[in-house]
């Protein structure tokens, strides 16, 4: 076999047969195929697409590249999340505890931000003390002991698709549907997953402009799962506007402490519910979405949510008692509320420029191992549809400087449209698919 | 400016400004863009075309990227061609003395052939003691001299272009048009060239199988030189059989010298005249065709051409005797037919297959660098259209053994199709396009 043949079958629009992908990802991860070819055939194969079954063969491919966690002698079977990203998602702090205090056993490794805010080990991080760096042995005891744990990606996990991931990062082959689908549930499936509830997130903030196109690659996800054995939903959910208000990561954290104690804004805690009751019927412990519901906003309403919350950040050695006192939590020095110029309906809060101006004030990274303001960030204080009084105020802003704030403003005014007719929201949750 | 951007633009089908080609062949140029960043653009290209402003841009930059060969001291008005390649084409060995004994001079640097069979520089070097490698003040010293002079390219001429093609060669991704006419014309301009004429080939044995492909690369050609302010003509010829009746280095120059005399196939005679009258008319040696044509007949008949031929190859340091003595050039141990095993009329002649037959004899190379065998070969005694007799030759085999011979036989006879109905011979000259 050989590359260059791969790359001009698929420029061609040909098919690759299961041996081919085999060969083609072994050679990537034994660093024997060129990154120019490899940035060849990614290009050829987001213009040409894949076959469902070139899109599984290339997940299980990755799968194999590395080794696969097993943690059933703690968890028989484990249900994972996944959200494809957004501004303000902070849906994991929320579901890990949630769930895990309904009986449901979380491991979840999960990635650091990049562009946008951070991620969800960056949100984690903000919280003093916090580790995400734990050996398999002591995963596998906090699992055990705690129900719950959420730590770093690992290399040894698919790690050819961390190459593949590097790779189409710097050479603008990203946006492939059967890639990007590969990527998420060969991640998944090697750190254990018996099943997966995929959080697709729709709209200008995300990666996924419209239902059309997240309902494909929700698709395309499942039936890759499928494929491969495993059980999955996809939550196809709204990202017009940011998740939730806070928007940045101990304010995040903050706002899912608020949330597990249910008083979150309604369309993150709507949206956390949705999540963790399709979490819980892959799992066997609700067999309808609306027992699932119950049984969550029993736990919720007897604060074991929070609890769970408290005693898994103490189990990673991070300061739970920000679950009582969020003012230990780190906290910009400056901070200033955006006000409306005028009085009207909220006709567009872009959480695409929202997310990009949380970065510049510091809460996100443009490069690999950047340096992620933990304080600063953005609470939204209005939604699609409301309506605001002349001077009411419409973002608060953390920031490290009167100049960041100013600059902040400035892009905020633009985000947010005002107009004199009342619009319709978007809707929390567009649909979800059950696999 | 972010090579990954330009990526995203050309995957996403924009069009690149002057600015941005420029600034990305210059990167080329001074290896600061990565080879992954380049094959992931190239495939883009592929995939999404350019526009003749765009590939007119290419070429002017890839022109930049060295130096331009200026001969004009010696050769105020020089007339080039190029082929796009094909079996059994030395019509450069041909067409160069013709018209230099015409008194058009000729300048012309030439590539060694990858694939099928050897390029110009091969079958020259079949000439005992030929030198291809010519300082300019010798090159120079030898126009004012011979008025003709052919040397290998060197890598001061579009560089860039070098650059390009060794990474499109091992990323599938040759065949785009633009990229191929921005290579060759780059290439020609930078050489020196102030009018051109393109000989591209049709055909099983070329790299446009269809005439429609073939005009529009002809066309595109044409356009950029246009815009660069050269003069360009193209012709278009036929390249489903060989051309001619030799394949092979040595095998070829025979053949060139009896085209000389006047006694070459009269498909390849043909295709001479064509090619050498268009290039007489751009240099204002002949203002219509057929007075072309009959200045070209007439230096023929007087035996100039044949004259000029072997005062070159002498100018070069090559042993002229072989254009009286063919003796003299290397000669294959083993000499073999092959009959026709049925009486029938030639249905097809796979100029294909007969140029990888050729190159498995050891007339062409796969990499770089790779020694060519001067002396093996194949003399085509059929054209398609012809009527055989059973047990007449097709084809005369030149070999280094009789595995060898065996070998060739089998996939010759498979190459040549007999039939009991006659067929039209394809034209050898589909049109010829004046810019």
């Amino acid at each position: 076999m050989r590359m260059v043949d791969l790359i001009a079958a698929k420029r061609d629009g040909d098919t690759h047969s299961t041996k081919e992908l085999e060969w083609l990802i072994d050679g990537v991860q034994r660093d024997q195929v060129p990154d120019y070819q490899l940035a060849a055939w990614l290009m050829a194969v987001l213009w040409r697409g894949m076959s469902e079954r070139e899109a599984t063969d290339l997940t299980r491919a990755l799968i194999r590249s590395g080794q696969v966690l097993d943690m059933h002698s703690v968890a028989p079977f484990l249900v994972d999340k996944h959200s494809t990203g957004g501004v303000g998602d902070k849906t994991s702090l929320v579901v890990a505890p949630l769930v895990a205090a309904a009986g449901l056993p979380v491991v979840k490794m999960s990635g650091r931000g990049l562009g946008y805010t951070g991620g969800t080990l960056d949100k984690l991080e903000s919280i003093p003390g916090f580790n995400v760096s734990l050996t398999v042995q002591e995963l596998t005891l906090l699992v055990r002991k705690h129900g719950i744990a959420i730590i770093g990606q690992t290399a040894e996990l698919a790690p050819a698709d961390g190459k593949l991931y590097a790779l189409r990062d710097v050479t603008a082959t990203v946006p492939s549907l059967p890639l990007i689908a590969s990527s998420i549930m060969s991640k998944k499936i090697a750190s254990g997953a018996d099943a997966i509830v995929l959080d697709v997130k729709v709209g200008r903030g995300a990666f996924m402009e419209t239902v059309e196109q997240a309902k494909a690659l929700a698709e395309l996800m499942i039936r890759i799962g499928t494929g491969l054995g495993k059980q999955v939903t996809a939550v196809l959910a709204d990202m017009n506007q940011p998740l939730g208000c806070a928007v940045g990561n101990a304010l995040e954290v903050v706002e899912a402490v608020s949330t597990l104690q249910g008083h979150g804004p309604a369309d993150f805690s709507e949206h956390c519910l949705v999540v963790a009751s399709e979490m819980l019927m892959l799992g066997r412990l609700a067999d309808t979405p609306d027992k699932a519901r119950h049984i969550l906003l029993d736990i919720i309403s007897r604060g074991q949510a929070l609890d769970k919350f408290a005693e898994w950040i103490a189990a990673q050695q991070g300061d739970a008692r920000i679950a009582e006192q969020p003012g230990l939590l780190p906290r910009a020095p400056v901070i200033a509320d955006l006000e409306a110029p005028v009085a009207g309906y909220v006709t567009g809060v872009d959480a695409r420029e929202v997310g990009l101006v949380a970065g510049a004030l510091g809460a996100g990274r443009e490069r690999k191992g950047q340096h992620v303001d933990p304080a600063v960030g953005l609470v939204m204080h209005v939604k699609i549809g409301q309506l605001v009084r002349q001077g009411e105020p419409l973002v608060q802003i953390h920031a490290r400087s009167q100049e960041a704030v100013r600059e902040a403003k400035q892009r905020l005014a633009d985000a947010i449209t005002l107009g004199a007719e009342s619009v319709q929201p978007p809707p929390t949750i567009y649909a979800v698919i059950r696999g």
